[in-house]
């Protein structure tokens, strides 16, 4: 027969190393079967009765501490819960004897060349601890998970005012001037910086780098939740512009989740600002290509960090001069071939902060009126809207030459993309027919873009319709990517005016503060870095009352 | 000043080439500005008003031929319009003085070895002119595209169960035994078997190919909408089978939009059941790595021709016997790193036709009960559910643990995966506390994979880990695309009841029926190709009421 006894302790604060030692104990102890240490959150009130260790009887709520004791006699269960006070104490004992600050200020009292705070208590207190940090002008490293989404918002607009970054909330792990926070491979330092809204991902691309005999300059945590729509990738987009300004990373690597489309586009265009050769993997996003501009789409961790150590050894930096010919105005595209308009619209969704068209990817994309364009528009002249008792746009030019003249007489317009697709089937000389009106377009300042599609053995010529359609004007690609990476090259910067991160925590040492899990400075130390642990308590012993009363009155200061 | 004159014709049917060439031909007689000749839909009424060729007070409906000219003078703009009937005439004259046959069944007779029917009648009329070159056991290429769905699920279906292909509706492109049908490029003929949901982007892969001094076996055209759920692929399962079972085809590449989920599963399962090299391009379609199996994932058109010439010239078919050791039973992950959970769903999502996860890629792979497993299941056991209060699972694999009991005790389970992250901040020895449990798991049957990462700096030592779960009895992989790999190398091939295409119109010559635009038959008589024209007229002249009544008296035969 088994006996399970469990004991609830109502509001009280423990950390996680302690619970889980504790359960251990627990479970080493004579006669006892199985053993469970948890804060009664709904959670884990349903992992208990899953490992069948949930009394029935129970009644703890997700503040409570819930000691539960299987065991085969009513003895053995009886004297192991009898002992949990005394294992409680035994582990306190043998924590560290050296003097340890209990607040964060007098922390940074002690260690004041410490520039970053790591913080790992539980959830709930988190918010309140990077607030003080990010008060004190520190960066912060903030593993802590459970922190609502509004107050990340309002802790990296915070961050990002004063110039510090704020890694996180639930950010595992960073490597700064070659020391890992929370958890980190080590790995050799070198060219190459990171940015990863990932734990595992910066882990596996990390190690991956080094094992490949490359490095890391830096490598920066977000939080998973850096590339939503409500945080808009606050601390990715000043990693990136951090890592673009350090003279020792030559390489930027992204990985992320996939962003919201939005912060996607922003965070290419800050990289592409940067000049440098970046490498994106948002895992699960479709890639437009393999390359745009300086732009390279990796589409596994793995070959994240191959990409990386081949461009760290290859590309001369100094050749990606940042300076750029710009072009004002929408990109306008009429095509005949669905799917190479299809392709388009993916390479230039990932770039564009707008687009509308008749093929949408995305339901915001879809264009209202198909015979006006509107913003940055790609327009698939073959779709059946355009072609009820009318012949393929690939046969008759007709309706994409009475657009091509309304784009033309569009002062708003920069670029027109057109493709011309030859082979049996297709009109016989369609540059001839598109050539007049390419030419006007290119007097009234369009940049025009071909998409020549064809072999040396179709019936047109290749060759003769190629050069009919630069002889009017037209720059002329053999695929969508090149005319995407064409636009991509010429796009004017996208303005920010957030302050830079000041780059003076970035060099070759590291002094920080630890609130949280001791492992986090015993693992910084021994990696020879500076570190002062705060021993730290829950405001008001963790009782929620108590610790409301409290910041009512400081709100009252 | 300018004058505007319409003409409605009711209820007549000209083929599009005809409308095209009376537009023309009225836009450039004296005193016109220019012309619009259409059937009056909604969509052309339109396109008419945003040229300014709309008259105020037309009523014309859809299939209503509406005749519009503007000029400088009433006489240049009535006199052209009175000129109507005479250019029709004279464009009729011109035509061929051949004999034609008047129906399909008479042109099969004419030519009885003619295997195809290319078919590019208005929309309306498609479904029933495909539906008799099918009852004439003849396979189909359908231009026609504005063809309800419905009629195409039927035309398929039926196409399938007599061993036919249906390409298209709305198939523009096809290369069969080496001449080009509808619109297509001239490309030598080759190894390469191509599959394209997708018009341009055929042409554009197969040009691509030709370019690079490579060639086609076929390509096979399957019209957009044969990847969507409700038709359920049944073309391009078909092609990619008669393709398999080639022997002139050594690579076969597959292009489209995003098929729906199901669909493109049950494509590459069967695209891996060839055992031939595969190149997949699902344009927007997020890619599982680079590889899985004999499946390479290209993210461009002309990279999907660059891997397909590569393998062509590179890889031995004789090297990929379709012949695997299968495992029956569930994948079951166990992660601790989030990331690689993810990149994991998005492997297995492209090749398991169901999946449960608590980090869905999609709605319905949302997992129901955190704590038990449904069918193939991946959990990220580093979420938030799983730690309020309790360490990660890098650091304690507590919950781990007893889940993997779980796992092993369920018969339902043939694979169990694990991740090991080591580094700074990790459990000491994470291989050790696992072994015991992944040795048992072995035991029972189940195949345990384990993903390392780590670093030989890293304080667990890195090989020491991977020899502790090798001799546990674990595969070991350093990333998931290696696991998912492995896994999918394994699986049981999917089922399909469909007999397959009878092979005897592939081959080295072409013979084909044509209704419709006269351009298509000129085309293949210029490539070699033998074919008929037939001199189709719709059923009743193409009105409606007579049509229906028409119908009606056949159904009752």
């Amino acid at each position: 027969m088994t006996i399970m006894k469990s004991e609830v302790r109502r509001g009280a604060y423990y950390d996680s190393v302690v619970l889980m030692q504790l359960q251990k104990a627990l479970a080493e102890l004579p006669g006892v079967a199985d053993a469970g240490v948890v804060m009664a959150t709904e959670a884990n009130k349903e992992l208990l009765a899953a490992g069948d260790l949930l009394p029935a009887d129970v009644s703890a709520k997700a503040d409570d501490l819930l000691i539960v004791v299987k065991g085969e006699t009513e003895t053995a269960v009886t004297e192991a819960i009898a002992q949990v006070d005394q294992l409680l104490t035994r582990r306190k004992a043998a924590s560290s004897s050296e003097y340890r600050p209990h607040s964060l200020a007098a922390a940074a009292k002690m260690l004041p060349e410490a520039d970053w705070v790591l913080i790992s208590v539980p959830g709930r207190y988190a918010a309140g601890v990077a607030e003080e940090a990010l008060d004190l002008g520190k960066h912060v490293f903030l593993y802590s998970d459970n922190v609502p989404l509004a107050d990340e918002v309002r802790l990296k607009q915070k961050a990002q005012a004063k110039g510090l970054l704020l890694m996180g909330p639930d950010c595992g792990t960073a490597i700064v001037n070659g020391v890992g926070l929370g958890f980190a491979n080590r790995v050799r330092r070198g060219r190459i910086g990171l940015v990863a809204a990932s734990g595992t991902g910066l882990q596996a691309v990390s190690s991956e780098i080094h094992n490949l005999g490359s490095g890391l300059s830096q490598a920066i945590g977000t939080g998973g939740r850096d590339l939503k729509a409500e945080v808009g990738g606050i601390t990715a987009l000043q990693a990136v512009d951090m890592l673009g300004k350090d003279p020792a990373t030559r390489v930027i690597a992204l990985v992320s989740k996939p962003p919201s489309p939005k912060v996607a586009t922003q965070l290419l265009r800050a990289a592409q600002a940067t000049g440098k050769q970046i490498v994106v993997n948002f895992i699960g996003f479709p890639p437009p290509g393999h390359k745009v501009g300086n732009i390279h789409f990796a589409t596994s961790l793995v070959e994240t960090a191959e990409l990386a150590v081949h461009l760290a050894t290859t590309v001369e930096t100094s050749l990606l001069s940042p300076m750029r010919r710009t072009v004002e105005g929408y990109v306008r595209g009429l095509f005949s071939g669905g799917t190479l308009a299809y392709e388009t619209v993916l390479g230039l969704t990932a770039v564009l902060d707008q687009l509308t068209t008749n093929i949408p990817i995305r339901p915001d994309q879809k264009l209202d009126d198909l015979n006006r364009s509107q913003g940055h528009t790609i327009i698939d002249m073959g779709e059946d809207e355009f072609t009820q008792g009318r012949l393929h746009p690939m046969m008759d030019n007709d309706l994409r030459l009475r657009r091509l003249r309304q784009e033309t007489a569009d002062p708003a317009v920069g670029f027109i993309l057109l493709d011309v697709v030859l082979g049996e089937g297709s009109h016989p000389n369609p540059a001839g027919e598109l050539s007049p009106a390419i030419a006007d377009a290119v007097q009234a300042g369009k940049k025009v873009i071909a998409i020549v599609v064809g072999t040396d053995e179709d019936p047109q010529d290749l060759n003769g319709q190629i050069e009919q359609l630069a002889a009017a004007g037209a720059t002329v690609f053999p695929s969508t990517n090149e005319a995407v990476d064409y636009i991509f090259n010429r796009l004017p910067a996208l303005e920010s005016s957030a302050p830079s991160v000041s780059a003076a925590a970035f060099g070759s040492s590291l002094a920080a503060i630890n609130v949280g899990l001791e492992s986090f400075y015993e693992s910084i130390k021994g990696q020879g870095g500076t570190a002062v642990q705060v021993e730290w308590r829950p405001p008001a012993g963790g009782n929620e009352k108590l610790m409301a009363i409290l910041a009512k009155m400081k709100q009252k200061d």
